[in-house]
Formats: structure tokens, C-alpha cells, sequence
């Protein structure tokens, strides 16, 4: 077996965001040497890992390169060049997720087709090389408001995707490659992270509920375990495997599922990665997401997934009118409440909606944790100076 | 209020060892801007903190140079120059634990006096000046074997500490300044963690209970909650607050207790800092020592100490026979039991019962906690390559 705990073993991290800083937090209590690239100085990781690169994740030499000084890597954030990736795993560089997952992932119309090929329960679709045949599918009766209109790539936070219920809402759309969905009336937006290694052990943590914020389309609470039948769980959690097993992925992945009205199960999407819908895991799991993310790519036995207690997650975002210097406005008063620990990302300009931390609650009573997430939420306000 | 979450706000730490570390993941959470000092370029803070000095904790200029370009300083060490920090104070930069609580703890003797005037039970003991002290007193019938002998400064780890039964043992111990402590017969070697901010509020962690390794006189295992009647708990932690109370302490402080055969609560010593026995906090608690001391000495609301699940602690000590470049034997196995999260120092070098890590068992059952620990201690070995 490798010795990963020695400094021998090199562990490159591409993107040096949020989702990079927490999973540093796990490779510095297993001592793990890490090498992370991004391209901005500025990156949150960058005083977190041994040695800190600045290159443009899209660009193919940056990858390249950086890539050939680590034995394995791994990613943060989804926006990085492929095609570098793929060449480092055939020059003998392991990279998990590999970059077959990302490819199949990036674009929305594959990852769809994927679902499609491999007969996993997904809401129809259609895909569009450009906006404009959007208009004459409509004119040709081939689709029907209300849709959902998502471009096939970089979207993030709820950017790319849009409920279109008129001609109106596409004209402020961008013009590129889309899909568009049928709109699925659902009781409950779920997720289940899925850990997979290399020998092929896999774990689900219990199934969330994302509670949206209704004008950004954020997930504003998450709420560990979710309010759901056990049979709805066991689905969902079977399903989530069923899509991990499919991509033969090994490293997390996190899959956003639609409770339909009939307590039907269908895949939204995907993320390879550690995932906002698994932060609550840092305070409420046996093994957080990020240790797991690294046990899974470094094929080290899968920790316990079981929840000590209950635990809700709350987006800690921007508040609308305020735009500058960031000030956590009552952090102090939040902390007072029981089971409460605010996660600040440490971006130092705030804007309406901008993600800047999150804050977990932990309780016995996932009642209680709910009331006090809601308390945190009323409480703490994001605001420029 | 300060605005601790911005930039503005420089928090030093004196010390770049293991629980400095521990204490800076909870900084980078909270995105609370760092500076640590430490002798060594080696120490482990080195790559966790915004900025890293250079420099000797017991010098006077290096301590107080450092400790002018921050707000607020704190150590994760005691062997610090005191002298410099009573400067600082008095120049107006905070120091929490406070220069007085140290210079009270530094030397043994100091601190057992403090207790007797506190009237706070401890063991009866002596001072001397010098170890040929003892052989004096022990000629006059003064002193009566077996007792206690401990040295004033510097102990740390076991040593400092020794059981002397005869002449004999006196011959290899350090010749300065120390204490002889009637030898008490006693069930348990307890700890209770405390945490006070400057506003007064005062919370105590679960009693936990320390089990030693016979020969190295380091502990072994720590286990929460102590396996001990409520009342015994009881007094425990409120023998530890008036510790806490009397020193005015702000910060965590470790208290360590012994529960005699008449389940009498002594005072041993204190620890005015993180300390290894809460290390099961992080994963145990709902609160973890590292983020209640900063709650603490940044003056904020403290966080629940009570328990998500019971924990087990086990210290990671090189091997005998073991001196040389590190290997960690079977930590992959240990990995796949239950609940288990090791934590690796990242010391570069073992040699027999260096201290190299620990490792967390959280079970809901304390004795499967127990029992896995044990399965643990069995498994994994520290060796050299």
C-alpha cells in the first residue's frame, strides 16, 4: 500500500476554494503533504496546503504541469480541463474522480444522455445546440411552457438554470448550448452523497432535504435526515448508489434527486465532489464528507456514515442592498444559541446572494435544530460596512 | 465589539506545535487571521497560519516584538517568557490566559501554593530549593519514602514526575528546584476541562478519565465520560470552576484531579491551554476544545460542552526498539474499524513513547468505545522504516 502519510506521497488538489480549505482541515490531521492550484492568489487554500500553485484550471499546460508533481489528484470545483487530466491518468497519474466522470458531467446534455443510457430514473428532456431552436420548438409545438431551460455548462449556485414560463423569460438567457426539462411538480428536493473507493466499498450518508430560498434559487437550509418515509429513503439512497456504480466513480458524489408528488425518486444532478448539501456532516457525522472524499481517492477503508445527531445547514449569503467590505452582523449572538457553529468562508467583499459561509446546527431533535436554524438565519446578517 | 472576522483583527499564537495546529483549523473557520511564532521552521503551524515568525518563546525580545503586531495573544505552550507578556499587558495588548495565571502555573511549587491558599485540596507536599535537600530532610525524619518528587519547571509528557521508594531513585533525578507530594493511594486520574471568556461565563466539559501507560508514565487512553458515580462527576467539575474562578482564568483550563479511595477530589496540576485530555472534543463534542478557547478568549458566547457520543483517546507513541524516520503500521486497518479517526502529528521522526498522534474512538456505547480502542492500541504500531 502507499504511504500516504509520509511526505513522500504528494496529493494535488485543483482549485483552492472553500470546498479545497475544508478538505485541507482532513489531509493536515492525517499529515497528508498537498499541492493546490488555482488561479487566483487570493484562494482560501492557499495558506492550508504545503505548496500553493497559481494556473488557470482550464488551461491544459497549467493542469498538465501541475499534475505531473503529485501522485494523485483530485478537485474541488467541476470547471477544470479534461483533457489534461486524461492525458496525466494515461501517462500513469491517478486522478479520482476520473476525468471520464468530469466529461461525462461537465456538459448537462451528456451527463443527461447518461441517465438515459443507463436507465436511471431522470426527467425528460431535450437538448438544444442554441438558444434560438428553443423559439422554434415552441413554434413547431415540440415544447410547452412552463420548462425548465439549463445551459450545459458552468453553471453554479443556481446560475444556468431558470423556470421559463413565457417567450419573455428566454430572451434574457444566454445564447448558447441548453437543455430544457419538463417541469416536475415534487414534494422535496433531496441529495445523498455516495462514497465509492478504488476497491469498490461504498457508503451512503443518509438522505437530505434542501430547502430553497424561493427569489435566488439557493439551497438556503439543509436538513440531515430528511422529513421522509423510510421506504422514500431507502429508494433515494438506492438510486444514488445505482448512479455512483454507473460512472464506476470513485470519490464522492454528491446526486440531487426529486421526490415527485408520487414518491418517485429521479436523479437532477450531480457533483463529484464534497457538496453543499454535506456540510452538516463536519458537526453531525461520524466522518465528515471531506475525510470521506479523501479516504475514498486514497482507497483507504470508507468511515461510518451513521450521524451522531441531527444536524441543519444554513447558507450564510449576502443580503440583498449591500454590496463592499463584508461585517457578520450579531455572529455573536448566533453563537449563543445551542449547537451552533458558524463556517465564515473569509471572502472579504460581500454581495446580494453571495455565498460567504455557512453555519451548522446540531441537536438531538431535528424539530428543534429546523426552529434554531430558522433563529440563526433572522438572527446573523451578512452586510457591508 | 471587535470585529474579530475581518482582516483588521490579528490574533497571535506563541507556539507552532501539534495543538497549535488543532487550535488553527478552528481559526480558518471562523477565517480569523493568524500569526504564530515558534523556535523551530519545522513547527507544524507553519502552513496553517496567515503569517509565521521565527523565534525563541523564552526570549524576551522575540515574545514581546511578536505580541506588538497583534491584538490579541494567546500560547499553546507554557514554557514562554512571562515577563514579556506582563509588558504586553500592561502596553495593552490582551493576553488571554494571562501573564499572572501563567507565572502561578510555570513553577510546580507556586502553583501548589496558590491551591493551599485558595484552599483548594491538593496533595500535601514540600519544597526545596534543591534535590540534596531531600536527602537532608529525609535524614531528619522530615520526609518518609515512598512520596512524589517533581520538578518545578519544565516538566512535560511524564517527565518531571517520579515515584521515589528509596535512595536509589533519587540518584538519577534532575538536582534543582522541586516538590515531594505524599504519595496518595487513588481509584482514578481525573481531568475536567473548563472554559471562561472575560465576561465570566464559565462552562466545564464532561469529567474524563486518563488511564497510563505503567511504565512511561504518559497517558494512554482518555475515556468520556469517566467512568464514575454523578456525584464524584459532580464535585469533580466544581472543584475544577473554583480553580477556574480563583485564577480569574480566561481560556480553557485543564484541570487534573485525582479521586481518592474515599472519592475525595484533589487537585494535581493544571494546564492553562488546549490539552490532551479533550483531544476526544473534536469529535465527541458538540463544541471542541480548540473552538471554545477561542470562543473564550475573543470574548464570545462559549459553545455547549456536552457530548454528541461517548469517546476513547488513545496516544500514538513510537514504539520500542523504534528510532528513526516514521512509519505508521496498519492505520489502514485500524481505519476501517467503527467510529475511528486518527490523527497524524506529522513528526517526521519516532523514537520509543514519542508522542506522534492520536486517535478518536466515538462510539454511543462507552464500553465498545473501550473495547475498540484497545483493538486499536493492538493494531497500529509507530515504527521506523
Amino acid at each position: 500500500m502507499t504511504n500516504y502519510f509520509s511526505s513522500d506521497f504528494k496529493l494535488g488538489i485543483l482549485g483552492g476554494g472553500q470546498l479545497g480549505k475544508m478538505m485541507l482541515y482532513s489531509t493536515r490531521k492525517f499529515d497528508i503533504c498537498t499541492y493546490v492550484m488555482d488561479g487566483s492568489d487570493e484562494a482560501p487554500c492557499k495558506i492550508a496546503c504545503n505548496k500553493f500553485v497559481k494556473g488557470e484550471l482550464m488551461d491544459f499546460d497549467a493542469v498538465y504541469n501541475f499534475g505531473k508533481t503529485v501522485d494523485l489528484l483530485t478537485f474541488e470545483i467541476e470547471n477544470v480541463n479534461v483533457d489534461a487530466l486524461e492525458k496525466l491518468e494515461q501517462e500513469g497519474v491517478k486522478v479520482y474522480p476520473s476525468s471520464k466522470t468530469l466529461r461525462l458531467i461537465q456538459n448537462k446534455a451528456t451527463q443527461k444522455l447518461f441517465y438515459r443510457d443507463h436507465s436511471i430514473p431522470t426527467a425528460d428532456f431535450n437538448r438544444f445546440a442554441y438558444l434560438s431552436e428553443i423559439d422554434e420548438s415552441i413554434e413547431n409545438g415540440g415544447l410547452e411552457f412552463p420548462f425548465v431551460w439549463k445551459a450545459t455548462q458552468f453553471g453554479y449556485d443556481g446560475k444556468g438554470v431558470k423556470i421559463v414560463r413565457n417567450l419573455e423569460d428566454l430572451k434574457e438567457l444566454p445564447k448558447g448550448e441548453c437543455i430544457t426539462e419538463k417541469l416536475i411538480p415534487f414534494k422535496n428536493e433531496l441529495a445523498v452523497i455516495v462514497a465509492r473507493n478504488e476497491a469498490g466499498e461504498v457508503k451512503t450518508y443518509p438522505v437530505v432535504e434542501m430547502e430553497f430560498h424561493p427569489e435566488a434559487n439557493q439551497v438556503e437550509y439543509v436538513i440531515c435526515p430528511a422529513r421522509i418515509s423510510d421506504a422514500v429513503a431507502d429508494k433515494a439512497r438506492t438510486t444514488a448508489m445505482v448512479v455512483s456504480e454507473a460512472f464506476n466513480h470513485v470519490g464522492l458524489l454528491a446526486v440531487e434527486l426529486f421526490q415527485t408528488e408520487d414518491d418517485d425518486i429521479l436523479v437532477n444532478e450531480v457533483a463529484p465532489r464534497p457538496h453543499n448539501s454535506g456540510h452538516q456532516t463536519i458537526e453531525a457525522s461520524y466522518t465528515s464528507q471531506f475525510e470521506q472524499h479523501l479516504r475514498a481517492i486514497l482507497n483507504l477503508p470508507l468511515g461510518k456514515t451513521e450521524s451522531k445527531a441531527a444536524g441543519v445547514m444554513v447558507n450564510l449569503v449576502g443580503a440583498e442592498g449591500h454590496t463592499g467590505d463584508v461585517v457578520y452582523e450579531h455572529i455573536a449572538d448566533i453563537m449563543k444559541m445551542e449547537g451552533v457553529t458558524p463556517h465564515i468562508y473569509g471572502k472579504k467583499q460581500t454581495r446580494p446572494f453571495r455565498k460567504m459561509g455557512h453555519v451548522t446546527i446540531v441537536n438531538n431533535d431535528i424539530t428543534e435544530a429546523r426552529r434554531i436554524a430558522e433563529d440563526v438565519k433572522r438572527t446573523i446578517r451578512v452586510v457591508s460596512r
